[in-house]
């Protein structure tokens, strides 16, 4: 197990907003956010992960989301992560939003010069989990994850995989079927290489058709996304979900952009979902 | 009057979090942001400026205070502008976060270079009220004012100023003597010149001597602040109140220090403080 690394710690909502550093394993340097809420200094409360879009760091949700207000109230750890791994210094990790280190897209690389750093679905699953228990006071029976967008995607097909690791699940704007959206047909050839099959793993309509979540997932999806028509496509998430008995709350909100504003004015729903599922 | 040219419009909470900009008569090219609450879409209502610290601008409580879900709950329409004209070209206005540029000390300077383009009192008192009260639903009788640390400074000063024009003002962690602090002693005279008697009327603990605010002053001081001891001296303040009898409510908050994460937990008390002056 590595050493965690205080980079800062600030009072925030009676708990304790903080960033740390570690040496990953799978992903080398590693930067992420945690709040702890009040009642975490005196008992292990439920821990909820959030999974950031492409561009965003371990900063943009803790900075933006004002999650950390209704955690307090609720008592939910919230763990925030990188997006990728940093400082690869691998050739063309960098210069492209869509592509390399800000854009992880939650996957275990199988294709050179990937596979060494960009690990990110082992570091979320089972590196930083395992690190964080051993550091904050985190229940880890009552673990949820949500994300936005690229995390979205994440959080979906994180725990439609391991529903024995995470009791609920949420997303905002979410990549639902990275295997038909452009993000995902310039990305995942590359992480993963161009047979489809091994794309069928991160695909959260592929997924949920071979095993639905034991529980309602909650989606919410501004109308005014700029990316909505052409790499988010919901509908194909709700098809897959009434195909396979999925149950599903997909919220559409009329006016609602892709950033996080629309973000911030809906965190406090998902926020209950997920306390309302740990208890 | 200036035209305003907007920038950005993007919904939050159910209202609208627009970015502007335009030509200031006082400061020259200014940007500025507002959030319109969902109930400005029918009816004039109250109006909240937020003066923001040094090298802050009209994106900094935008994004970080998290003050739209209340204001959209109460129906305050929030204004936040930048700290200090920008790209002025003036030798000695930018490198050093403490003076010029991001550190326009609301006031208007009186002395060269800085006297043609640093006249933020102005901006801010008259020039931008008229400005937003042109464009965006704003019941200017019902006019609060608040802001940190610089922009408590500027908060201060400019109500207890202006009581026909503020009905309420707060502030979190401000300058409440700059005449008597290194921040105030390092810009004062190069703004306003030599002469202290002209800093006293941008110094709150000598204008509320004058003449009290006539409604009780809500302010919020971190224990843990970074700049507690040496720049901010709460205490200053408190005896001033308390010689002019001025209501004070002065809540000394353990292990919080200056950043947004303190704003952020007490933004909500500090809109109600308003929100009930303005009714």
């Amino acid at each position: 197990m590595s050493q965690i690394e205080t980079v800062s710690e600030q009072r925030s909502f009676g708990g304790v907003q903080g960033f740390y550093k570690h040496e990953s394993a799978n992903c080398g340097p590693m930067r992420f956010a945690v709040y702890q809420p009040p009642q975490a200094a005196k008992e292990r409360r439920p821990v909820l992960y959030y999974l950031a879009g492409l561009t965003c760091t371990e900063e943009t949700a803790t900075i933006k989301a004002g999650a950390q207000r209704l955690a307090a109230e609720l008592g939910l750890i919230l763990v925030m992560p990188d997006t990728s791994p940093r400082g690869t210094g691998i050739e063309g990790a960098t210069g492209d939003w869509e592509f390399g280190e800000g854009a992880g897209f939650y996957l275990d690389a199988t294709r050179e010069p990937w596979a060494q750093r960009f690990r990110m679905y082992s570091y979320i699953v089972d590196e930083l989990p395992a690190l964080v228990a051993g550091r904050f006071p985190v229940d880890v029976r009552r673990t949820g994850i949500f994300g936005h967008s690229m995390g979205g995607h994440g959080a979906l097909t994180i725990a439609l995989k391991n529903p024995d690791r995470y009791r609920s699940v949420s997303a905002f704007a979410p990549i639902v079927a990275p295997s038909r959206v452009p993000w995902g047909e310039k990305a995942l050839p590359r992480y993963l290489g161009e047979d489809r099959a091994a794309w069928a793993d991160y695909d959260a309509c592929e997924l949920v058709r071979k095993r639905p979540f034991p529980g309602s997932i909650l989606i919410d999806q501004g109308e005014a996304d700029q990316f909505l028509e052409k790499q988010l496509k919901p509908e194909l998430f709700e098809q897959a979900c009434a195909e396979a008995g999925q149950q599903l709350v997909l919220r559409r909100q009329a006016g609602y952009d892709h950033s996080y504003y629309f973000i911030s004015t809906f965190v406090d729903d998902h926020l209950r979902h997920h306390a309302a599922a740990l208890g």
